[in-house]
């Protein structure tokens, strides 16, 4: 099962799409679905059928979600860059996305006007289905209700202008999204899932999520002792090492490349790199790059 | 006039409260209201007009709305905290606030348990109300359509934990915004606009917008450069100095106390400070703190 949020003319629905990526069937309304996402998954959807090439593939997300991002969370990521020289830190460091910053597989990311290029972040998010406050790692845990591949492209510039990373890290459509699996069909990844990152087809990033440093429930349950997570709220769990920046000499996305990130279980999340020009199509209606030849959604066999 | 969100029982409405907060005029559905705000304000409201007593107020925010906070904003704030050793940055430093942590004036703060208080954050709020891509700073501040009182209120320990902040800047309800002012009856913030902070009537910070390092203009087209911004928007200002955890010994609020913020022109916000067991009630109906006789709604008289 994989979930992904259709456009329609006045709403979002929760879809759920085919193995082969050809068909969808509508689940849910989209604030329907996070109301009670378990429910949802757990009986058969039931919705209107159509090709998936008809609809408009948008990321199942609320509008109000919060988006947590861990960074330095895999040993050897945290070791190859600008913070290499300091300690590892005891608690997870986090940084936060806005909703408008997302967007899916098959779409076209715009390279900002005061970048040399845009750096790939290959990783997991994980999903939350309850409502989390003062939880404790396993209750937290037992609340991801599914999984998504990730691509948390990153504008460096402007992430290393000052102290803090945010605006390096909203750009316009920098972060591809790919369906979320059910976390029952997933499994612990702290059993090691391959994190597999390709530019123009050559291996970039390769890592197990065995690596991670800071795990998902007890990232979860640290956030709750501060803000209230909500339901459809979205932890991404940091990328390994080979991200561009770092290399000698640096290696960064630019105009016509193709970044894939492919993880084990949830499949594999295909983009273009565009140029600034492209900044201004940033409608939901904008959002795919047909005219690229990428098909607009993924699948898992892809 | 000043703009507050109405919450119904299926959607928020954005309305002009009386000066005397007394009475409300419906101006429009919010995502009417912020798909042409200029348009809105600058005709007469014409609709349903109820006693503000009646209504359940809320921040007249989108859901996705993106909130960009600058932090080390006054030169004397810079000098008093745990930066005053660096050099001033040359761009602003950004942080990100999510709408979930946003609550209106009379709201009651929770102490979360893993804090021993929270930190005042007296601040003006610039709202934006055009869509700005690669924007010059005299596009940018045109597009600001009004500005409102605001308290960044801090959970220290959380911000501090690591080297990103944005955990101790979205803890529940931390964030308090007064009703939107037209920016044409506010004028310029270089003009010098008193913001004043003051807990359990003690002032604790007294200072001039004319004292800000970067300006709201060059602020927002330096964001635009990276990531496109949209009506609906929020730029929060960054404070001066007078914060608790830089006094010596630090003073932080506990529950009990109540703060305020005044800004000349824009009125004046207060809130009480509550214990972690209001942490659960963090949903709209329960965001009102009707027990502590705190005015749901406040006036710019008051």
């Amino acid at each position: 099962m994989q979930i992904v949020g259709v456009a329609g003319a006045d709403k979002v629905q929760a879809a759920n799409l085919s193995p082969d990526g050809e068909r969808l069937t509508v689940v849910a309304g989209l604030r329907e679905f996070w109301a009670d996402p378990e429910g949802w998954l757990a009986r058969p959807s039931v919705g209107e059928t159509l090709p998936a090439g008809q609809a408009r593939l948008v990321p199942p997300v609320l509008p109000e979600a919060q988006m947590l991002c861990v960074g330095l969370n895999y040993l050897d990521h945290a070791a190859e860059g600008s913070y290499r020289d300091q300690e590892l830190p005891e608690h997870p460091t986090l940084f936060a996305r806005w909703t408008r910053s997302l967007t899916v597989g098959g779409a076209a990311i715009p390279v900002p006007a005061t970048e040399d290029g845009l750096d790939w972040e290959g990783e997991i998010v994980a999903w939350v289905g309850r409502t989390l406050v003062d939880a404790d790692p396993s209750e937290a845990l037992d609340a991801v209700v599914g999984y998504s591949t990730f691509n948390d492209v990153t504008a460096r510039r402007a992430q290393k202008l000052t102290s803090q990373w945010i605006l390096g890290k909203n750009a316009d459509r920098s972060g591809p999204l790919g369906p979320m699996v059910p976390a029952g069909e997933v499994g612990d990844l702290r059993d090691g899932l391959r994190v597999h990152t390709r530019v123009n087809g050559t291996t970039v990033q390769d890592a197990s999520t065995s690596q991670m440093i800071h795990r998902v429930g007890e990232t979860l349950a640290h956030i709750s002792r501060t803000l209230t997570l909500h339901p459809g709220d979205l932890l991404a769990t940091g990328t390994p090492s080979g991200v561009g920046y770092a290399r000698t000499p640096p290696w960064l996305l630019r105009p016509g490349d193709v970044v894939e990130v492919e993880v084990e279980r949830l499949g594999i999340l295909r983009n273009t790199i565009v140029g600034a020009e492209h900044r201004r199509n940033s409608s939901l209606g904008d959002l795919l790059d047909e005219d690229a030849g990428v098909p607009a959604v993924f699948s898992r066999q892809e």
